[in-house]
């Protein structure tokens, strides 16, 4: 199954002529989760070859205005093209007033949003992950997201199968789905005389903003990607913790001591050069990527190789404007 | 003096890949006055060559989302730079309450925010121009605005002064400012002697949104440039009048009817490619152009020759990242 995180924008609270402020879209499968919708995500997404599909999910780490300015525009846009499809909107309390104030600029819309408070420490079960809400530090309430896939089954092992009498055929398929089967002879066969160890599934860990915290470093052990602030460079560190934001050298040290994979660094200040972001990181964690706007990360899982940035691998060449409608 | 308009966002109320929603730069000599506001303005400023400057005045037409959506954050914005430079926000009745309703985004600013309701009617007089509200058919309170050059004095007669024995110096510039003068043999020059009829000054009106209305016609008289929304083509008629909006036709009619100079169609809807908006327009006003985002149209004294649509006047190439900052 397919897992990428999308990086629609990578500015700080400030837009610059190459990055947007946040947002970032990670499809798993089908699925497609919004983290964050910063003022320009529709128009983000509309440039992107993702294009403005009908979001299901959207989830808030906090409410300053760069991180939920790009809602009302989108939610009135589906509503203009007729949406019916229910949204549900997830972020840490405070949600339902934000909404109150943001109702007033969307008006009545064509479909149901659901908002659905958050807590640290909350967790969504889903059939085949797990969304852990974890605290952050930020000086406001604030959350961050981890997506933790559950346990795969152990790889089958076709040659313990032929040794047990088991041929292919439907008694492979129940044995992999964690069945016993008895076979004609009368012997039963139990799933972990053919199944190797579950494999593990993968985890991708989203800070949202924060400065440097141990509930960031616990929520990432081992994830493949941490996806992690980097608002400034040391030069401004005592501005990081008056701000409640990170250096990059700082989330580079979450990075190492929660023994990431890869580490992906956005929310950056327009004052520094993205060039001089990985440099500090890199330092202290060598495996640091610093993504522009349209880059995509894709995480496969562990057996197939690690977590790769692939550059603009969500731009698409810019299109003549006549197959641009995206009117229904 | 130049005058020229920078057209920022020329979409209807949904962006497409190509086109943000509205905002138009007016620039004059040094001045800058932003028409609209809608989400992405700032970026779609920082994107063009003029950079996300610190505007003085900023003008609504109404109080639709796709018109406002862009002032929070671009507030913010000017705040989070440490602006101190006051700024002044005008619009229709309603715009208190709209700030009241945005303060909860924006937050504290660094700077004083003056909001000034305008009504159809008022006239905002300047040393060189008036800026007039004229009332436009929309539905909901809504204004358009037309920016009227007063009478330049006229040309100066440099054979007549010859002839009167006004000879090169302080007395000519008295007679160009106005002024009578006596010469050194006591006879009297007056103006009207040396200068020629008063040129007309230029007119720039932009209609916001509305449907085609005797109002706009009866404002934009004679004017060098009307910019007029073209939500709709004549297939879809109908719902241009449910929803208050223009056909590019009857825009068309408009400009016809009004005389103008030169015919600008924006706020097109996504539903429309934009090869599709010109030609029903161009069969009932010649001269009517469909600039895309980052098209200027400039806007020369009538006897320099007539306004003119530069393709892309006001994109600057793409930036390498590392000269884009725009902190102070």
């Amino acid at each position: 199954m397919d897992l990428d995180l999308v990086f629609l924008g990578t500015s700080g609270s400030m837009p610059t002529p190459q990055r947007a402020p946040a947002a970032t879209l990670l499809r798993r499968g089908g699925e497609r989760l919004l983290f964050d919708c910063a003022e320009g995500t529709q128009r983000q997404l509309l440039r992107s070859e993702i294009g403005l599909v009908e979001l299901r999910e959207i989830f808030l780490t906090h409410y300053h205005a760069d991180h939920y300015l790009g809602l009302p525009g989108m939610l009135k846009t589906f509503s203009l093209r007729g949406r019916e499809l229910p949204l549900t909107v997830y972020g840490p309390p405070g949600l339902r007033e934000l909404f109150g104030a943001l109702r007033r600029i969307f008006g009545r819309l064509t479909y149901e949003v659901e908002l659905v408070e958050l807590r640290a420490g909350d967790v969504l079960e889903r059939p085949e992950y797990d969304l852990v809400v974890f605290p952050v530090q930020h000086g406001v309430v604030a959350v961050g997201y981890a997506l933790v896939e559950l346990p795969r089954p152990g790889r089958f092992d076709v040659e313990a199968a032929d040794r047990l009498g088991v041929g292919p055929g439907p008694e492979r398929g129940a044995l992999q789905r964690g069945e016993a089967v008895t076979l004609g002879d009368g012997t039963t066969v139990t799933p972990d005389a053919v199944l190797g160890p579950p494999r593990p599934g993968r985890k991708v860990v989203l800070s949202g903003d924060t400065a440097p915290a141990q509930s960031v470093r616990d929520a990432a052990r081992g994830a493949d990607l941490l996806v992690h602030e980097a608002t400034f460079c040391e030069d401004e560190r005592a501005r990081a913790r008056e701000t409640d934001h990170s250096t990059a050298a700082e989330a580079a040290g979450v990075a190492r001591a929660a023994e990431v994979a890869l580490l992906a660094l956005t929310h950056l200040s327009n004052r520094y050069i993205a060039r001089d972001v990985p440099r500090p990181a890199r330092a202290i964690f060598s495996d640091t990527v610093v993504p522009k706007d349209f880059d995509l990360i894709e995480v496969p899982f562990a057996e197939r190789g690690p977590p790769r940035l692939v550059k603009g691998g969500a731009a698409h060449e810019r299109r003549p404007e006549h197959v641009s409608a995206e009117v229904p």
